[in-house]
């Protein structure tokens, strides 16, 4: 008997992350590829994980026997009991079952979940919540994703679309979210949030100088990042804005399950999670029971970009 | 071998419920007492509890030998496996074991919950969230208590604290409530929120038939039923603003849970759960995302006042 490997995939809008892991749950092999997620032939992305797995078999020497199983996340209400994908926000995918083609290709199991699930899984079992049973988990990126672990388990609610609390409304006058609702979390405290905020100013004449590292409502996190180290004003403005949402959205999660642990993952909290993590510390206190409060720790992501990637491997059985 | 019989008793600040239910789960005998919890000594409420099941037994005519199990809802924060109420706001009881002293007076197992998990234990056992595996709770009465059913079970997160969503904040800049908290649901739509807005119409003038009857910030529920079917004014103004704040909690917990079921329960919903139904139904879905949406019913209690009595019920083992 050789050494088993299993690859484990990160499928996002824009780009897609690969590893291999080794039996001893090292990463031995990496591959990052932009995602073309064009048209509606939901073929496409099926396409995109079978060249990313062949492609990254070939490059790593890893032989095609030595596979053991195949797992992903990916935005979306996904079923992961069937692998079967009901709806994907930038995926052209609905109701489309994925497992089949990739398991019949490669003929090993394919497993996949929504992706900040799968992040949360991966921080549950690998990372910062490591042994805490109840555990909420917010995700700041271009949106707010959500994942739960509710006694030891991932909760996915009905139909697989629990943790959308990243839409929780926190001022009910408050602006427009591309979801429809006013004063959302996420209308504030992603990236989206963060960049119509700098926008606002910027066309206020305030200088600021990630105004124009904004595309398409989005900036780059380590462009946050240089942002806040150079000190800059309107960019610090937007993330104590950010921040107090998340306190308070912090604070009525901690309210409604009395975790033992709120972990913050995604592009900006690896970018910057030590400053949006001493913000939040200072203000959740106003929002929640103390005695509530008393017994929940706050963390950062320990595994930063890889949270999915061992996510998705926590979901292969052994 | 005869029948034998189940004593369950919802304990409150104010009034004690009691019910023996015979093996069909008929309720055989009722009770309704004053609750005198004044002074620090714990023991009251244990001897409370135990002249209450006395004169139950005595009135009802059933044998002491007869009876199969106590169980009991009651306010605060209640470990279920152990029995040991931790934190108790209205009644005197800090970390006390009130199962040990019960059980070995009537030599028959004795369980005890927070009284709101409990009512939704009732709901989800016997009434209105029968056979809903996942079910957000709110019982809107003096306060505002939640309780939550995920995956078929009470879920109760680290310390048997969860589910205080009653105190999620939805205006960071509102009125205080008594949690210490800046706009709770709480404070716009319990009782006490209510009572407080009446309050303060009338203190400008304004004409409002619930005004005099309102004691230590709360009014009792038959008299908000009458002030509503008299068409007072200010009474639906008050209505209209609690409703509005349980649509928008409603929306942020069908979001977070994609829950089957959001059922409401308590005081307030017994008396007037069709118009406050009608007004959150019509409101709710400008706060959730519309596919959540589309798989969640909203419901009042089926049980009313006996929610409590039967989640007691439904606690004790058969």
């Amino acid at each position: 008997m050789g050494e088993s490997y299993n690859i484990c995939l990160d499928i996002g809008g824009t780009k897609t992350l690969g590893a291999i892991f080794d039996s001893k749950k090292n990463i031995i092999y990496r591959l990052k590829k932009k995602t073309k997620s064009g048209g509606d032939d939901a073929g496409n992305v099926e396409n995109l994980i079978i060249s990313v797995v062949d492609e990254m078999i070939k490059e790593s020497g890893v032989k095609k026997s030595q596979i053991h199983a195949i797992a992903a996340g990916a935005p979306g209400v996904i079923n992961q009991d069937t692998g079967i994908v009901l709806f994907s926000p930038n995926l052209p995918w609905r109701d489309y079952d994925i497992r089949t083609p990739i398991q019949s290709r490669f003929d090993v199991p394919f497993y996949i979940g929504n992706d900040v699930n799968v992040g949360v899984l991966g921080e549950h079992a690998y990372g910062a919540a490591k042994g805490y049973d109840n555990v909420v988990g917010f995700f700041v990126g271009t949106g707010m994703g959500g994942g739960l672990i509710l006694n030891g388990k991932l909760f996915t609610g009905t139909g697989f679309k629990a943790a959308e609390y990243g839409h929780m409304v926190l001022e009910p006058e408050g602006p427009v979210c591309n979801c429809g609702q006013r004063g959302c979390l996420e209308i504030f405290s992603a990236k989206k949030g963060m960049s119509a905020y700098i926008l606002q100013q910027a066309s206020r004449g305030r200088k600021c100088q990630l105004a124009d590292q904004i595309e398409n409502g989005v900036f780059k996190s380590r462009a946050l990042k240089k942002a806040l180290a150079d000190g800059d004003t309107v960019t610090m403005e937007a993330v104590d804005r950010a921040c107090h949402y998340l306190a308070i959205a912090t604070g009525n999660m901690i309210n409604t399950f009395s975790p033992d642990m709120v972990v913050y993952g995604g592009g900006v909290i690896e970018a910057v999670g030590k400053i949006f993590l001493e913000k939040i510390e200072a203000e959740v206190d106003k929002y929640c029971m103390p005695s509530i409060r008393s017994t929940v720790q706050l963390k950062a992501a320990a595994l930063g970009d890889d949270s999915i990637l061992y996510g998705a491997l926590s979901m292969i059985p052994d």
